[in-house]
């Protein structure tokens, strides 16, 4: 085993801050940017209320300038996708040569932009399947689930996958390995771009959505609209897996996407990454998503009148 | 010149009212048939508020009990079509064998569904183009135009269709004729799919939706499929017709399309005449209206939500 890898957490959200917090917990050296939460944590440390067992840290190392940061092995970056023309800024002073980048985030090419910007970082794309929310100012509520699938993106080696992977599992955070990212990536669309969209489009929760049969209908439209996207661009996916998707959120408790708390908040949506990157990309393989379009636009119209 | 023809109206709302005040008070004879607003006309009359004068009935022919009414030579059928299911009962005891039944509504399918439970009756589909509202009991606001389109579905020769066209214009309705029906209901989905649906779904009347870009380009890709969608069933429109119909929404004041009024007072929407109908005609020729689709599925949930 080589030395312990040191950790940056950038956002710490529902997501960065369970993920920052379980490896923390653990003993990994876990530093945070923090931007609007940051006296707050400092002061009063970082709380995950999580049905896996409450954890508290005091003192988390935590940052709001990334210039002051230390370099990092590891950055998992935790940000909506809203915020990524921030990433040049935010990542180049925390990277060394031999950094890892992970992107825990919804939608299609965030790791094909970033490369360019960090020639050389590795690179891991990965999908939080979790439910979790941030309830207050270094508050976050984990419901349930919490595993991590991880694809690798660009520059990163068996020995670090392995590190990384190690030091997930050690904090009680399962992980899967995806053959291929891109795959892995429109597998996560096939949930997201249906629940995501209508969840706000109609002021829904899942729970509603899929009690009315003809937006069960819709909703597996949808989906098979991403699977033959996906098809297209080279990622195959069973059809069956949009069935096992629908009898999975038929079982879920009433859920929000996060779109949907986007929007109750009036926050900018993530309609760039999470609809129209992969309706340009599908576009750009031939195949047009005319369903997912219509249920982008609707929710551009949507958020242009918060 | 013949004898003078009878006129029946079955549905006395914004349509219904308008045009069967205008033939009444030009001195056609003009029978009502009323259900909800019955007591009030019968005892204070009929009101059309009018951008081109008003017209007061003080004492139309109204009655409440199709049974009771005089038969007509010509019955405008001004019902919504979610009461269509209604229409044999309320048909059969005002038809002649030679009478004409004119189907003033929006959708499609409409004729053929009537033809075989009267054969031998005349049937003329029409579409108005007009902004007329019900704003209270007897009490019709007619804003702006008023013009008919009308097409021969079947049985009516061109003495009868003389005859009629002559009474409407009398009545300084402007009156076209449509060469062929099909064509003229589907130019009329061009507009009525995406600004009826898209003022539901998104809760906006026609100035907004036409201020942001994306539902600008949603609205003109409902109108391009509805266009393709016309081609597959032999019904030709220029694409061109869906820059002329935009052009001439974006100059029209701040409207509220009738589905969206349906919507607001919790009425049944008119999803399945002007929306699964042509879904299905389009299905039936191979090609999928896929975007309109959406948008019908999305009104279904909203409609099961009231």
């Amino acid at each position: 085993m080589g030395k312990d890898l040191v950790y940056a957490v950038v956002g710490c959200g529902a997501i960065g801050g369970f993920y920052g917090a379980k490896l923390a917990n653990s003993g990994k050296a876990v530093n945070f940017l923090l931007h609007s939460d940051y006296d707050y944590v400092k002061l009063h440390g970082l709380t995950v209320e999580s049905v896996d067992g409450d954890i508290i840290l005091e003192h988390p190392a935590v940052y709001n300038d990334a210039t002051t940061m230390p370099s990092a092995d590891v950055v998992l970056v935790c940000l909506k996708t809203t915020a990524n023309h921030q990433l040049p800024e935010l990542l180049r002073p925390i990277l060394k040569p031999d950094s890892t980048v992970i992107m825990i985030q919804n939608g299609l090419g965030m790791e094909r932009d970033l490369q360019p910007i960090f020639p050389g970082v590795g690179i891991i794309g990965a999908m939080a399947f979790i439910c979790s929310n941030k309830v207050g100012k270094g508050h976050i509520r984990h419901l349930d689930y919490g595993a991590l699938t991880m694809g690798i993106h660009c520059n990163v080696d068996a020995a670090r996958m392995d590190a990384i992977t190690h030091d997930f599992r050690a904090s009680s955070v399962a992980i899967t390995i995806a053959p291929d990212l891109n795959t892995a990536r429109w597998r996560k669309l096939v949930w997201n771009i249906p629940y995501n969209g209508l969840s706000v489009v109609l002021n829904s929760e899942t729970d509603r959505l899929m009690a009315v049969e003809e937006t069960r209908s819709l909703i597996r439209s949808l989906m098979i609209e991403v699977i033959e996207a996906a098809k297209a661009c080279g990622a195959e996916i069973s059809t069956s897996f949009a069935d096992e998707m629908m009898e999975a959120t038929q079982k879920m408790k009433p859920y929000r996407p996060s779109m949907m708390l986007d929007f109750l908040n009036h926050r900018k949506m993530e309609i760039s990454r999470m609809y129209l990157s992969p309706v340009a990309e599908a576009k750009k393989h031939g195949f047009e998503m005319k369903r997912t379009m219509t249920v982008a636009q609707m929710l551009a119209f949507i958020e242009a009148n918060y």
